[in-house]
């Protein structure tokens, strides 16, 4: 008789966003002329970059040529791919990778997820609350022991280590989904120091690195140093480079980094090569793109349009004296719901009277209650024609 | 203190066709002039269908638009795509699915692995030997404790169920990987009766399905009464359509398969949904093409072309007095190594003699000590030749 893993039974039923997408969905079925604008999901809007279109479209084309035909690759990603991931490691962040650190994944989403394969149950967790909900639920699936860290006001939304906590696996987010806040340099060495004394691995997700704006902020954990003996990094091309639909990210695990005498990388590699197949090699082609000077060049651009958008919306939350994290060196503004409303409670309120859909805090974590997350990742008139509306219905 | 995960101290070191490719450099290093002729891993060497390619490009071109653009798409795939398989299914099979009953993926390797999520470690696993090594590297991943279906020239390589083993999970492949042996109707019927019996699942790998010709044989296994409550089938387009390094495969999970009153298939959405973000909108585009009329009259062209191939082979053997499995319904010959060699024996001669590689039988486990895989996926010119260079050593 087959047994389920009954772990299964214990993630909580409705994801955040399906529970958005209800109120919306219902919300615009009962108001077919209000114009509703989306600061809610972390999806961005600007296309794909020139380059990248015509290298995928290129890579197609061999792919419709029995003499340029690609069959199966590296499970772990072409080299030309790699190598333009550490030339842009290099460049953007002063860190030195070698090629077999470097795994090329469908997104940072997967990586994430699958990693916990190579770890055992019987661990420790550290996930800080609030968060991007799939720490917690990858690790519930297995049956983990979970033990939170409060992000509050009071520490910037930036919970540091305390050394009575004993654990194996870290989350880290920074720039951090969704509160925005970002680590310095010398939080960042506390926890890399914390966790080589451990003995645990920080599981250090960088989606966001592209949107650091101060160059003090570190956008890589390993420009810290000890960070190879102690970290994995993910990162993605979805909010760099528009990837959302598109798919591609990669992940770095240092060859230095062991568990009683036990290599990590090679067990990365072995999961991979067993439960994976590559990235497609038309999508690798494109994501090189992004590496390239014309590829750079419109990132930076899309970038700087999603900063901007960010502006405005710190502006607006300036002007109605509420208060927030992130917007400078994030895409998201986590901010404090006015008048002590709570998260659903300023949703509905967001929805119905400004035709603005947000994310309720609590949906990260029982910390984010009483805040809100909007995102920077809307086109520049919608923006502004929210931030009009948000200030009509609050002031 | 990190715990890693300790099963996979157990897997076994040295993939196979890692140690085959290593032979093979080797070999090429020390005889730079001769032609090697790779029969070996079950890659594809014919291109994607020009109306695939097609759908890439303008579904590349969308994604570089802002007002086509197509950001976070469902993880469980595009409904473009999904009744799209349901139509081929229905013309192909005569089996109606629904929507959201089908899944696509990455490919059947990634499903075939990660399905594992949702079932305890406590469970014992069925697996026929010899066979597609994933089955086996899975569990053993899992530390689940695996009895193996000795399949054997006895049994035609196609073992049949005990009543007197119980079990969770039962891994069958037909048309099977590496023997090329197909499973009748009244086979595949005991053999869901069995899993019914037992309360257990079948995870039924049908990526060479469109390599059957014989119309008595069945395609799917939801062909057979009863598997939509003891079944979940796995399919690619990888050997359909060339996808191998495209990659795009689909699952099927009814919504009738329960264990215990639990459902398996939100069961399976829920684990996609939290470890996937879908695969890239330009690839299901391009596997929507592979299901239009242009795309399925290129894919039988394909498959008729490879099948030419397995003729020229069986041909061969028949020549040459050497008895073999497969070739008439699945792209692989399985043939006894001649004189009663060993597999690796039999590899060695071939590389060294012939100039042929091909992929030895105990490789897939150790009921395939003595027998040896020869793929028809090489092109037509290859193939005679490959057989012309057999003939002339063994005669």
């Amino acid at each position: 008789m087959l047994k389920i893993n009954e772990n299964y039974l214990n993630i909580k039923g409705s994801y955040l966003f399906a529970g958005i997408a209800k109120k919306v969905r219902e919300f615009s079925a009962a108001n077919p002329d209000k114009k509703l604008i989306s600061m809610g999901i972390g999806d961005v809007t600007l296309p794909l970059a020139d380059a990248v279109v015509a290298e995928i479209k290129a890579a197609a084309d061999e792919q419709g040529r029995a003499d340029t035909f690609h069959g199966y690759g590296p499970e772990q990603g072409y080299d030309f791919l790699k190598n333009a991931i550490k030339d842009y490691y290099l460049k953007n962040t002063g860190v030195e990778l070698s090629l077999n650190e470097i795994f090329v994944s469908d997104g940072a989403k997967s990586d994430v997820g699958n990693m916990l394969d190579i770890f055992s149950k019987d661990n420790v967790v550290l996930i800080p609350d609030p968060v991007y909900p799939v720490y917690v639920d990858t690790n519930v699936m297995d049956g983990r022991k979970i033990v939170y860290l409060n992000a509050n006001q009071e520490n910037g939304f930036l919970p540091m280590p305390d050394e009575t906590v004993d654990c194996g696996i870290i989350y880290l987010c920074s720039p951090n989904n969704p509160t925005g806040a970002v680590y310095s340099r010398d939080q960042l060495k506390k926890w890399v120091d914390y966790a080589n004394s451990k003995g645990a691995v920080i599981l250090f997700d960088a989606a966001y690195e592209a949107f650091i704006s101060d160059p003090l902020l570190p956008r890589s954990i390993f420009e810290i140093d000890g960070a190879r003996t102690c970290a994995i990094e993910f990162c993605s091309l979805s909010k760099t480079a528009g990837f959302t639909g598109t798919r591609c990210g990669y992940t770095i695990v240092p060859k230095a980094l062991s568990v009683g005498g036990v290599k990590l990388n090679p067990l990365w590699l072995r999961r991979q090569t067993t439960k994976f197949n590559g990235v497609s090699y038309i999508v690798q082609k494109g994501a090189s793109a992004v590496f390239s000077e014309a590829g750079i060049e419109q990132s930076r651009k899309n970038i700087e349009y999603y900063r901007n958008n960010a502006k405005i919306i710190m502006q607006t939350m300036d002007e109605l004296n509420i208060t927030y994290t992130g917007g400078k060196n994030s895409p998201y503004v986590w901010l404090k719901c006015p008048s002590n409303m709570g998260s659903w409670e300023f949703f509905d309120l967001l929805l119905e009277k400004a035709n603005v859909v947000g994310t309720p805090g609590e949906g990260f974590g029982k910390n984010g209650e009483g805040f809100f997350r909007l995102t920077s990742f809307s086109n520049y008139e919608n923006t502004l024609e929210a931030m009009e509306r948000i200030k009509n219905i609050l002031k």
